[in-house]
């Protein structure tokens, strides 16, 4: 018998959605003391993992779970997030940001409240080579959904090699990125936090791009906020699209909210919607139930 | 030998790239006379055909040729026009303001300024339903980014049938048009200027959607203006995004400019490269040498 506890910023939608899958041997529960299985939004339950004594599973609703990986923090349970639906929400926010701004959709909007017709010049996505930081699920479908349109993408990770990597035109290996980086039109990152990506793309990094783009819809501490600064500056990086930082909400006296070269959004490109959640979550169950290893299981040594 | 005469809004470039390939048997003429082939803008050319005495050939450098084949103007030659590398293009403007759309690019622009972290909920492209009228090979590159998009695509033309569908779920035929509108999530209508064209978007058949996102990145001629505004204020249409109009460029008066559900941009969806034209010239002018049958020949009853 299992009795799950559900810790998310929605509890009544997910409460709902559960109860209607019936799951055998499973009940809601409110005690901690008694929850065997937490569904859980990572930051909602990180720093009262002690409440929970009976903890065995926790399913977490973020495909972010480095606030549960931190140093300190007990790892005596399995630990699972969600993935696979990520990758449609990411392609839509670097597509659509990417083309917002190739096909001048600001400045329309701004001609046309003064009733101008005035055309301007821009050129095509065909041909420019999108150098994706990152090829599990989101980096592929990425490159997917990025060579229907023409562009060529280049994902990277630690070992140049990848057993999901249909969507990518070449993998190249972490320790060849500042080769690659010139070469990069569009820079994406959706790298986890761990310790091996903090300020990977720093100073040095972004200033050997010319004139990128760069998106960042991984986590914030890959970016160095000064060494972005820099790279604007320079030229380097033509504009930044920035989802994820440091700190979120990003405080409001950051200098990145009025720099006209970088877009901030408030870690939206890609949510969790409960019905995803919840069919991982099922899927899951139904394994442990039957002694077998869940899916989206995380090691807590490496972080992802 | 052959006369090849420019006359394009960009002359100079189109000079150049013809000089470098240095095609047998032709020349270089400013000499309306003599010329008995064009290059041409068809709005440059459509009102002086009578000027040019020995034309044989005239390649259109747009993709719309409607101002050539309108009734009374001579039709004793072959006319061309450019197609292929509009796919593309088109794809970029349709998914670019989708999403600009759906994922609320110009509100977080707004609340960027504001310095606030405010997200807002949104969903997703995958799932949705594109009818696309036309199935050339603007309609059908439209479908194939679409479906990296997770979209499902029908496209809808005379026959019923295509040889080019490989993008499109489904084909249907114009007259089951009326059934489907209900079920598009996105109308997006690429088709050329015919009279059989003219108003077939009219109120009644707007009227049929449901709450739909409309594209009009073919002609003016097929979107009864005024029949649109009834399906904005009824809500059957949501939001249009219109690039041809009846008349361009948009008149300053017209109700257009100022209606909020209403996208308006200068007829830049797809504009001819010309590189790319260009390449299309030299393939055509080789099988005009060679007494060949030219490529994206124009049948002026047809009207494409």
């Amino acid at each position: 018998m299992h009795n799950l506890m559900i810790c998310t910023n929605d509890p009544h939608r997910y409460q709902q959605q559960i109860e209607a899958l019936e799951l055998p041997g499973m009940e809601l529960t409110d005690d901690p003391r008694l929850a065997t299985i937490l569904l859980a939004d990572p930051p909602a339950v990180a720093n009262r993992l002690e409440d929970f004594p009976r903890l065995q599973w926790l399913q977490s609703t973020y495909a972010g779970i480095d606030t549960l990986t931190a140093p300190g923090l007990r790892r005596d349970y399995l630990l699972t997030n969600v993935r696979g639906c990520f990758g449609q929400l990411i392609s839509e926010y670097v597509l659509g940001n990417m083309l917002a701004l190739t096909r001048h959709l600001r400045d329309y909007h701004q001609l046309q409240m003064q009733h101008r017709w005035s055309p301007k010049p821009y050129r095509s996505l065909a041909g420019l080579t999108m150098l994706i930081l990152g090829t599990g699920s989101i980096g592929n479908q990425l490159a997917t959904a990025a060579r229907a349109l023409g562009l060529r993408s280049v994902g990277v990770n630690r070992s140049g090699q990848s057993s999901n990597a249909g969507g990518f035109d070449d993998i190249a290996k972490i320790d060849m990125l500042d080769r690659w980086l010139p070469f990069a039109d569009i820079v994406v990152s959706t790298l986890p936090a761990t310790p091996k990506t903090d300020d990977l793309l720093n100073a040095e990094r972004l200033g050997l791009c010319q004139g990128a783009l760069l998106f960042n819809v991984g986590r914030g501490n890959a970016l160095c906020e000064e060494g972005l600064l820099q790279a604007l500056a320079s030229g380097a990086i033509h504009h930044a699209f920035l989802d994820v930082f440091k700190q979120e909400p990003l405080p409001q006296e950051h200098p990145f909210w009025q720099h006209p070269q970088i877009t901030v959004t408030p870690h939206i490109a890609a949510v969790s919607f409960p019905e995803d959640v919840v069919d991982i979550f099922a899927d899951n169950y139904s394994l442990l139930a039957n002694n077998k290893p869940l899916r989206y299981l995380i090691d807590f040594n490496q972080g992802y």
